[in-house]
């Protein structure tokens, strides 16, 4: 597929202080845009300057949510190369969230090469300090002006890139999370496995109780029993019990992270025994309470490697770690993040060079 | 509050053949449409003239689908008169998806208020064929520029306006349902209960599976047990088994649907025996092969009353009521749309006047 490109005429002023670009507020000056039409198929992509959509007040989208993403970084290293972590698992995630929610397949890998080709033309966008990157966010909308209830007959497929900043200002922080009890983010038989919209949703109220508790996220239950361990916020969650590294099974509603996958690759090549399996939230209390549950992380794309210091169930509140990163935690966050900066070697060639900036 | 009225320069042809006005695909003159920010609440209220809204594409509800919607009829009496049904119940029931969402509530008052305005002046949109009207969809949806997975900070509220054709072309039609075995709706403790736009994208594949199979809808089960009733499609559903008219309880992922309250409040007003209670579909296998199932039918704004003809669970393929409409299904349809279109007494208030035509 041709791929057109029109540059902007109106750079923007790049964030000078790269201390303050938060996460997902600030976006470059390109993106990628491709249409879906049931005559043409994918087609029309082009990289564009960012800015506005038209979009019509009946796009099947604003009401029904049939929308998908998937969310990468890129990385500069010190020795001025762009590299992308592992992308074309996103672009076959991606296809795995189109298919669940009714949405046409894209070519992954011409969607790798339009995101390669962006990259390149933005690359000075991407920031240079220590923890700092470029967010990817690849999505895919329904644009079908129409109100019945049916997958829509049109859609965009677009990537926007953010500058985004150290998840951990000050070093890698321990988190507070608490086991959830009411509300329910997916159930199997629903979307809670692929990456879509709705599940983000759905996530919301109790995200927001949380933190005005004073929480970060929350620990989500299976939506059958609510009594197994799914993933927490936003992100796949590890516990170091014993001499065994749990990590929820994948049984249908929890998303199959990039990261989760990485790690659990890592820790098996080091030699730690790693179960996937499914885990009680009663099981974690007793290990507890026994003196065997040693470590808690969460993994995800923002955060990498976010260590859990408080986890809270119902009127128990664990202290983990003692206020430190756990080490399974650091070693996991030094090495992915090593492998991402490019300053470590990559023995599973994870790592995938876009460019010289 | 204010609300600001700009008139089209460019009035559209209005549908000259109301027997092809189809569900949700022509729209009217006008929208109504609200801002909402932290500083000012909701304001800028407006009726402008339908068309394209400039939306970012890092727009927050684009990827995680924060929008919530209601849907409503506007009908033509043959007095010339426009009037809505029970249109304070959908305002209430935007503010309970509102809160389930973290949008800000809206003034149901002035909300009725503007769609009463912008009838007024798109009045000449209601078509006046018989069983045709004008479908009313009020919408939330969040439009901050941000990729975090945070309450929005901004949003709007929109109402827009589309002709619609008879529901049933040829009088009332029998459907064909199944029982969904796989495919999830929602689950308590989720957002099922209300009218989030998310619901909907988790639909579609069950939706888009039962069309290729020749049947109109799915019959969803709980999630926790899957072995309970919960909805049909997008509709509540009905049975009548002995002389029970038994609909499933509002456990927490059934939508209240108001054509469901109605026809609950309709059937006791006449006498009937109706229950709201878990319904095992077990227990319809069995009153079928006991001859007690008796009739079977869905409630919604858009059909109405949808009578259900052919019902498959699992192997087995019930037929009900022989082809014909059962009683009940057809008094109810005969009563709602009686009371609807003003050609019947409306001893409950339900039907609203908005102004004459």
């Amino acid at each position: 597929m041709e791929l057109s490109v029109t540059l902007t005429k109106q750079p923007k002023q790049k964030p000078a202080d790269e201390s303050k670009l938060g996460f997902g507020k600030i976006f470059t000056d390109h993106m990628f845009v491709m249409d879906y039409d049931p005559e043409h198929g994918w087609h029309n992509a082009q990289i564009v300057p960012y800015g506005p959509l038209e979009i019509l007040p009946a796009c099947t989208s604003l009401h029904y949510s049939q929308s998908v993403f998937e969310g990468l970084k890129a990385y500069r290293t010190k020795t001025g190369e762009i590299r992308l972590f592992r992308p074309t698992e996103n672009f076959k995630r991606l296809n795995n969230s189109n298919r669940r929610l009714c949405i046409p397949e894209i070519d992954e890998a011409f969607a790798l090469e339009a995101l390669k080709k962006l990259l390149e033309i933005d690359r000075e966008w991407v920031p240079k300090s220590p923890g700092t990157s470029l967010y990817v966010r690849p999505f895919v909308f329904a644009t079908e002006e129409f109100l019945g209830v049916h997958p829509s007959s049109h859609y965009k497929f677009i990537i926007i890139l953010s500058p985004s900043g150290a998840y951990y200002a000050s070093g890698l922080n321990p988190v507070g999370i608490y086991v959830e009890r009411h509300y329910v983010r997916a159930v199997r038989g629903g979307t809670g496995e692929v990456k879509a919209g709705a599940n983000y949703a759905i996530s919301l109220k109790a995200q927001d109780e949380a933190e005005k508790e004073g929480y970060s996220q929350v620990l989500w239950l299976d939506g059958v029993e609510q009594k197994y361990i799914e993933e927490v916020g936003a992100m796949n969650v590890f516990f170091v019990i014993g001499d065994e590294i749990v990590t929820p099974a994948l049984r249908g509603s929890i998303l199959p992270g990039i990261t989760r996958k990485s790690a659990i690759e890592l820790l098996q090549h080091w030699g730690y025994q790693v179960v996937e399996r499914p885990l009680a939230v009663d099981e974690l209390t007793e290990a507890y309470r026994d003196g065997r549950l040693r470590e808690a992380f969460g993994t995800g794309t923002a955060a990498v490697i976010s260590p859990i210091g408080k986890l809270k169930i119902d009127d128990l509140v664990m202290e983990l770690g003692g206020g430190k990163i756990g080490e399974i935690s650091q070693k996991l966050y030094d090495n992915l993040t090593g492998i991402q900066w490019g300053e470590l070697a990559d023995p599973f060639g994870w790592s995938v060079k876009v460019c010289d900036v």
